[in-house]
């Protein structure tokens, strides 16, 4: 499961990972932006997490880490959603692993500084998805998809392959 | 309930304010610096404190507003602290009011920069305690007081009688 933090949208993705191969599960974001008191929005976050965790029983669940704002302010917004996560992933018993955005579109585009939309794109392609998620569950999938990744041969030999500067082609080695 | 979060230690504190008085019912310190990771660490602060709401169900909650901290990843991680306390309230369907630090000191010591001793040793004073609670659960208890105080008749009173200066002895009124 890839979760992509955010105070008024959440995305998450759920996919499975077998024999090198992706298999999505479903995908969706979590919109508490007209929720109107704090508690809410982040009971909201919480409670749907966890109950697709207690649903769906992820292996285990990867988020997308904070981008390291220039403002504290901003940052304490952020970390209290990132909070009302962490609690359903341990709730549930399970652990998780953070991902930078320029890992994830490092593993999806095979370029740290690609775009919102290249990732969407990519994201389609990878889970032979019949539309683009939007972008929030784009970034979910993707940090899902990086996770499995990591740690895997097929990982070792795709950042292998990256170090050749093979950019967007790099791709095509975790393409069924 | 008052709550002063923290992401090693958290300090709570409980209490029932009737007839102008105050009953201390309980309070304590959540420590989890010795847990490994940090879902870990935040489950825990996020049961007890639920745990703590469904045993004593409070009609409210108060919690110390953050200090802005100049470091946003400072900021980040207090964030994700306060996001399981906040998820902990919300999921017991509660609301909660926020307190600076400085407000607190003002409501207990009766003056902004109080030291942490004074403000222990008003809380020891003000609820009848044997002891003075440890740093974080008197911060807890005092945010708990400063909620009682705001809101009540007491309290405009209070404030009246505190802008004609009277600092230490503003607390007088408040006093039993």
């Amino acid at each position: 499961m890839g979760v992509d933090p955010g105070s008024r949208m959440t995305g998450y993705g759920i996919l499975r990972f077998h024999n090198n191969q992706y298999h999505h599960i479903t995908h969706g974001t979590i919109n508490v932006a007209s929720l109107p008191t704090l508690a809410q929005r982040l009971r909201v976050i919480h409670e749907t997490l966890y109950e697709l965790i207690e649903t769906h029983k992820p292996r285990t669940v990867a988020i997308e880490q904070a981008f390291v704002h220039k403002n504290p302010k901003t940052a304490l917004i952020l970390g209290q959603a990132r909070g009302a996560i962490i609690v359903a992933v341990g709730r549930a018993g399970l652990s998780f692993e953070e991902y930078t955005p320029r890992q994830v579109k490092q593993a999806i585009v095979g370029y740290g500084a690609a775009g919102k939309e290249q990732v969407q794109h990519m994201i389609k392609a990878l889970l032979n998805l019949e539309l683009e998620p939007d972008s929030d569950a784009a970034d979910a999938l993707g940090v899902a998809i990086t996770h499995c990744q990591t740690g895997s041969p097929l990982a070792q030999f795709a950042r292998r392959s990256r170090t050749r500067k093979s950019s967007f082609r790099g791709m095509k080695i975790d393409d069924r």
